[in-house]
């Protein structure tokens, strides 16, 4: 239920039956040797997954996030928080205009929390018959006991964002020592401190493992769209 | 050459080689019977395309363009100009700043046009190193020679924008009268008078005829990045 | 009907029996050998002989446009898009807020025309009683063909812009080779390639000639008035 | 030497031995009787007197400026303190940016000089080798004392704004009581207090007197040019 | 009745019987031999005695305001104007939404004045049924008047701005002839022509003419608090 | 050391020996029955008495933040991100150019957080000389260990905000349950759910078990003070 694979004619009837919608965001920016577009595909696949048990409609992702500290790395886009801000609202507004009211924000980057949950707030403040939920896969109670079973700990660019579908070459065998930055670090700093951009642990886990990683998060979704 | 499947360090290596770049715009909006996201799948297949005959880059597709008069069909999500000048602005010097200098911004909406020329002048002006070439598919004059080759004429949602890719209903069969509205006209008016989206003209043309005007696109626009 | 020959209470008079009103834009930027205020000059005065026959008020030109492309050239004045839209729109909120209800934006320069689309769109998206037209002389159809009828081809500064009253010196006799840049060309890149800065064709047609064309442009702005 | 009788090469040869420039605010307002761009005609007609005699050029005037308080009469077009600030930002260091080095600012409106005050501050912070003064042609110390002189007070749309060239109308006889409002009342209560838009005082002085004061303006604005 | 030693509870009841709020800005800018901070801690002084006599609760100071010319000394802190009217306009928004209706915006620094002016009327015109003053204490006639009964002329960071409140090192003996620079002058000028930052006057009054000043300042606001 | 007991000349000796300074924001927000300003006299506290020991200078508080979730309780201040981003900006470039160089932002407030890491970062890439830190001193690892040792949870407006100087009224006795929230509620929502404002556990701890707590923050301060 992706938006390049409907009309408007489509949307018109799916809000005679229900007014729920995915909006994803994301980023474009350094993950090691996996994907630039992590940040996207991730919450991508989870959805895709999520609402086809749902039948729920996903409105096209926003491919750029704030990510100033990674601007170092070529492929790195980052918007400055207003502009994302201002993207997010006028994204989410347009649709309240249209008639959905539940909205499951799916937010691929860590980097986009703290601006997107006080535009989340602010729109819940003007559209009182609207609801604005924010959901994180990655940092979801399940997904991260799931992590935990599989004795692994999550961290930008390690395994835990290197599934089939964001793994574009091979990566290294083994794993790299955690790195520690401050969390206000230029990008010039960050990228001396932190080298192929992976913060440390193992750069891949067995794909049946990252199967059940998976799995957690589309679970977790599915519960939240049902929460809305 | 899309993001999605390259990493941080495959750019690093491209850029020692080459410093072109293809950024896609477009709109997220009615398009009649078609994808709503028609005027991204386009240019991104065309894009794809070219850029494999030129081994050039493709910048992640920004979704969302200038649309406020389609607002009251839903699934059209419509950006202020400020806002889409300020992504695309960020955008465009984020690259800049990691080595890129020749920019084909290919744009698949019209709305955006007059708001991504000046964005692209000025950035000329900011980055005299740099170069900004605009290139709109639907109105190379190579392309439109192909559509009146074909005895059509190019129309918002007809059969121009019907390719295989953006096709995912069944079009009525025919031709629609070509409809006619104030360049200014609000939503509510445009929608009043234009009914389904489609501005006039056939629905579709054959599959092979299309394949014709594709291919005149795909030409031109690696004549664009030959001349970047 | 201008203004500044006007009071308040003038306008408060004018309201209670019509609520029409032009709004002027254009631009200050080289016009070759003719006056820098050219964009400004036109409409102006076409606005004056079709308004002196309707009886339909003008508000204060907004004299700087967009026109990042000619800051190379001094006495070109350029505001960014953003700037451009915030003017506008405020302008014409106000007037709305104080009863017009039917607006003629009369713009005089194509750089300007692709933020002042959307701005009116979103004008009438917010103002459902109140309707925000368009009118470009130079682009009006019947203009054009009134220039076609002259034989001669209407381009940025060349004869079509040298009124009697955008004239302000002598201008060279004959004309130019046609000047052909990208659209996105930098300042410094179109000052190289177009020098005195007519993109090409006669610098001068006769008075009568001006005064057809010139005649056209009043018509058809007379006939935009009565369509609002 | 107003830049619509100029044309770029005008400007240039000007900037080989002059890098003075004349650059006018104001404001369109109610103004009791007189016309609604007084606050443009006075500094525009000033400008050109001392202008002629000092050789120095005139910019187009921003005819749009900080008027809250009157958006209830209409005519009065008020734009927000930002949008103010960034038309004076980017006409100001567009020029500076072509070579001009000292700047006149001529200001119409005392609405607008808290906000010009720190804008061209900034520009002077920001162009060192640049010169931004202010000019206010109605609180000048001998402006002031001419209007003492003929022993009457200034205040807004009384006689010290009903010039030969403001005047629209025939005015009441007589004076009225002096009008003190809140500086902060609101646009309602102001219309409600005010009432015919005269802050008091006589409508109308003798023209000879007029004639004085008006010579007093231009003399000071000659002498501020002299002391750029 | 500042904000820091209530809680919301104290908050709700207040408004139960009175809906007066005092909402104070000032600046951090050099004051000479006096506290950075002397534009914010004499308004919240004269507050502090005023509202304990009314009852009114004290908003929290905004201690950034526009300081543009004092830049190159250090401590000093300024916001641009948009950025100044946009915390201003949010904060008494805001604080309207919670049910205040009767504002005192008691400013301690003249470089925000122009400023506030527009953004309170624009309030004042968006809440018809709220009130926004403005309350200066320095620029008060009753203050002015009991200065002049000192025999001595206020002057930025001279006698009129050491208080004992905001003297924070001995002062120099004696007065310091006044200083007159152009009010546009930019930082750099501003520091090389104003030295030690005192714009001329004696440095310090005897402390009971400063009680009897600061009294002066204390029953003005009362007064205002009263006609609110 | 804070700004209001300096003035200029101060500051100027200061940066010959020491280029650090402590610049506060916070936020004024509801905090159940302890100040409305709990978020800033906690940093402030802390703060006093770390640079007390380290003689490093503290700028003027931000006493506003971001707290749309809050702003149906009476006093709950809340800028939109975009502006609270441009006042820190504003306040930290300033700085930086008067010649600090090492900063460290002492964040009062959570709500802030994830716009002052972009900020700080955007700051770092702009100015390579000069370094942003972020010290939060209720996130601190040495501060949460002194919570858990004390065998409480911190949570919003319990004990943990509940210090001598924060207090301004007595607060019930016992614990509330801990409240759980989506973290995108609305104001109306947050409030429904949430009551008097805390967020659950004890209203507050023994004086000397604070003391400890509050130590823990000041030694942490100053190592963050020492780590610049």
């Amino acid at each position: 239920m992706m938006f390049e694979s409907m009309n408007w004619m489509d949307l018109e009837r799916y809000l005679t039956h229900d007014d729920r919608i995915v909006v994803i965001t994301g980023a474009c920016e350094q993950h090691g040797y996996v994907s630039l577009l992590s940040d996207i595909l991730a919450p991508v696949e989870i959805a895709k997954a999520a609402c086809a048990q749902e039948g729920v409609l996903i409105a096209p992702p926003l491919p750029f996030g704030i990510s100033p500290y990674f601007v170092t790395y070529p492929g790195t886009i980052s918007l400055r928080p207003e502009t994302f801000a201002g993207v997010v609202r006028e994204l989410l507004a347009g649709l309240a205009a249209q008639g959905f009211r539940r909205f499951l924000v799916s937010n691929g980057h860590g980097g986009n929390t703290g601006v997107l949950v006080p535009v989340l707030v602010e729109l819940g403040n003007a559209y009182p018959q609207a609801r604005f939920d924010l959901f994180q896969w990655w940092t979801h109670p399940d997904v991260v006991r799931a992590g935990e079973e599989l004795g692994l700990t999550q961290r930008h660019a390690n395994w835990s964002e290197n599934f089939t579908f964001t793994r574009v070459r091979p990566v290294p065998a083994g794993e790299k020592p955690p790195v520690s930055l401050p969390r206000t670090a230029s990008a010039a700093a960050t990228r001396l401190g932190l080298g192929d951009g992976n913060y440390g642990g193992p750069y891949q886990a067995p794909d049946e493992a990252m199967a059940r990683f998976f799995a957690a998060a589309v679970d977790a979704m599915v519960a939240a769209l049902h929460a809305l």
